[in-house]
């Protein structure tokens, strides 16, 4: 079976570009930036995530035998293509942002330097794999600011749109401080510790909530929560008394209990008081059902007891802004600068660096879209992570991801952690972009100009 | 490497359940249903789409060694847990609306019969397979809604949430009537005609955009669709002709043209005046960019001359609607109904049949949900796909789905059609059903009432 990840999850005009760039012999080294254009509203700040994913379909980039076959009985192509497809693989250079930094409209998070065929090739994947990551980490940061001292768990995945966005939201919201998600994979793929409690259906399919209770406790009892709104939350939390001695005489305690449904923080409010009086005041209460970072916020602002939240679909569909408005564009070919100039989507040409001010007590207080020859007056936020197609060591483990944006977080101007942050961020441009813009603009000018007599 | 889409991509909670339910030998015959809660607000209707991929993955439900050597060494489960999940197998039946069928909030789309082990399991993967394939194509059937004549391409890979949400909505859109995909993948996969042409950065890695088109026209000369907004639109479109007359030399037809940025009706009214002028009349104008149903609808309203459209970002995230209020609910476990009531989100128990029925000119007038034996007055939706784990033959394809939907859109009330879609569709529940349901509370009231005495 064909790879569903492989080189053919791709737009099919950019096999038709590759065809056409070796039809040309054009193999010249391209330069490509992916960017956000803008926030979406009420985010002062984005996350960088995803770049390990990208490495490593860097660094898998191959053709196998059954794609090639395709390619080669679709009549779409010419038998030399299929040759020259053969030999494709990856051996340019990238340099980026590490996973957990944060940044801002127009900044190059990821550069890709390589010959053009291969550039170009890669970027559906790239894009794919980035928006997606970059989106949960900062819709999963939003909820850490929101709830900072309660235990956050992804919930998402049966919500998430298909298998990979589940695993990856996963990752990229422990990346951004929760502290674990509900998916099994997350745990054996990238070393992240997982949740779970149980579903109505387990109540359901006893007689007697009660008698559910006990079973689970029994089969599984450690890191034991009950779920108690199947029928009715406070009277199955007044149950749990009896419940909690009988298994305490077989050395079993109830950790926490989940509600999933009504308003939360009524019941959250009501259930404390029935187990505070039954003697359960070490139980946690775990809330969750259709939260997001404002849900959750409001729970915590009216004093809800809620120990812990799992947040599912308005995470992993990043609800309210389910897509970045963002772009991997051409910035240089052989040698010279390249912009794109549609209306309201100009790009910024050159091999660029974003360079970072704090002030004194180590607050970010701007940035600035370099040339990577200018002389940068703070810190360089694009790394080389890859040369020659070899992602360089060591590698950043997602460990570290997450405590760079735990610390980055914190060096961040206070306003733009707000949940409706208006505030903006200072990004300036410097006089040698804005250079390199004006020159490859003249290229551009002289050319329509040109076109413009032979078309005549 | 474990492996992406097997049955560790689940929520802890279904191990957990499974653990306890294999402790207590509690094996017997659960009936789950899938349904939705809620159309998105404006969507007259809902699309059965994504039955293939669950019977797939229940056809495919078997751990893998590696799979269940990280079980062993997770430290959460006991040694002889890991030997059952060795035997582990999908041995049920399945029940279901052929995809292409159009259904309404809580008719379930999806039954499953199965020892409750095996249907539990599969909760979380169901849902993640069912709810996006349902989203677009729902998202998708409104955009043929909007263009019922146009050409519509999927262009949503790059912004989908991961590799599988990208392939996945290449398929729903194509069953919801659009042409094709951008989508390479889809090809071999689904066999869905693919579509592309080419990007901004071919013609920016050039020094000239005529000699772009020119080199790309002639090593891809089939169906040739040229991007002309990368700096003046109208420039771009005024250069075609002599570039037209010169290809034509060859042999070669420019087919289209694409406007991907500004004000895409006002191009697509001045280029098309261009070509017209300029003796290209036959060729065609093909828009992109921040499209959706909304936006395709208010250009043609406009006139604008635009034969096709590329619809993304907003498609493939079904960007208005990011997920679905559904739900995968147990309705009968061991022979007795089976339903939660939590408040808001109470379920009808027990074996159910939606049955249709249409007046003389065909048009659907009403759904009744009720007991699979009560008597059909009409057409019976669910059909069983799925008997002892195996898929029942023929399979339907892609193709019939399609035309399945195509009937029956033609079959709706117009009011549901329209895309702010207000009025509801007449849905039924049999006394049957409720008598079930009464059933099952009365059961549900005898245990809490016992339960209470037992706390107390």
């Amino acid at each position: 079976m064909i790879p569903a990840t492989g080189l053919l999850l791709t737009d099919l005009y950019e096999l038709a570009m590759l065809e056409a760039y070796h039809a040309r012999g054009m193999q010249e080294e391209a330069v490509f930036d992916f960017f956000v254009r803008e926030t979406p509203p009420g985010h002062g700040y984005l996350v960088a995530a995803g770049l390990a994913s990208v490495l490593d379909a860097l660094s898998r980039a191959q053709f196998t035998e059954e794609e090639l076959d395709w390619v080669a009985e679709s009549g779409r192509f010419g038998a030399d293509f299929v040759d020259y497809l053969r030999g494709f693989r990856f051996t340019g250079s990238v340099h980026a942002m590490a996973e957990g930094t944060v940044f801002f409209p127009d900044e190059p998070v990821l550069r890709v330097s390589a010959p053009i065929p291969q550039a170009q090739l890669m970027e559906t994947r790239i894009i794919n794999l980035l928006q997606y990551q970059i989106l949960i980490a900062g819709k999963a940061a939003r909820c850490v600011e929101a709830a900072p001292d309660k235990l956050l768990v992804d919930f998402g995945l049966r919500r998430a749109h298909g298998a990979e966005a589940g695993l990856l939201a996963a990752r990229s919201s422990y990346l951004a401080g929760f502290a674990g998600s509900s998916t099994v994979l997350a745990a054996p793929r990238f070393g992240i510790p997982i949740y779970g409690t149980m579903a109505h259906s387990f109540i359901e399919a006893h007689d007697d909530e009660i008698d559910a209770f006990e079973h689970f406790a029994r089969a599984r009892p450690k890191n034991l929560v009950l779920l108690i709104d199947t029928y009715d939350t406070e009277l199955a939390a007044q149950k749990l008394t009896g419940l909690a001695e009988k298994l305490a005489q077989a050395g079993i305690r109830i950790g926490a209990v989940r509600i999933d449904s009504g308003d939360l923080g009524e019941h959250a409010r009501k259930v404390r008081r029935i187990l505070d009086d039954g003697g359960l005041g070490d139980v946690r209460i775990f809330a969750s059902g259709g939260l997001d970072e404002h849900r959750v916020k409001a729970l915590l602002e009216a004093d809800a007891p809620i120990d812990g939240f799992g947040i599912g679909s308005k995470l992993d569909t990043s609800a309210d802004a389910p897509y970045l408005d963002c772009a991997y564009k051409l910035a240089e070919y052989a040698g010279k600068p390249r912009r794109k100039h549609s209306e309201h989507k100009a790009t910024w040409p050159g091999r660029k660096q974003v360079v970072r001010r704090y002030d004194a007590d180590g607050t970010m207080i701007g940035d600035t879209i370099q040339c990577e020859d200018e002389p940068a007056d703070g810190e360089a936020l694009l790394q080389q992570v890859m040369a020659h197609g070899e992602v360089l060591k060591p590698r950043p483990t997602l460990e570290q991801a997450r405590e760079r944006l735990a610390t980055q977080r914190r060096r961040l101007p206070p306003e733009l952690r707000l949940l409706d942050a208006s505030a903006r961020y200072r990004v300036d441009v410097s006089d040698g972009v804005r250079a390199l813009a004006d020159e490859a603009d003249a290229l551009i000018e002289a050319q329509l100009r040109s076109g413009d007599g032979q078309a005549d």
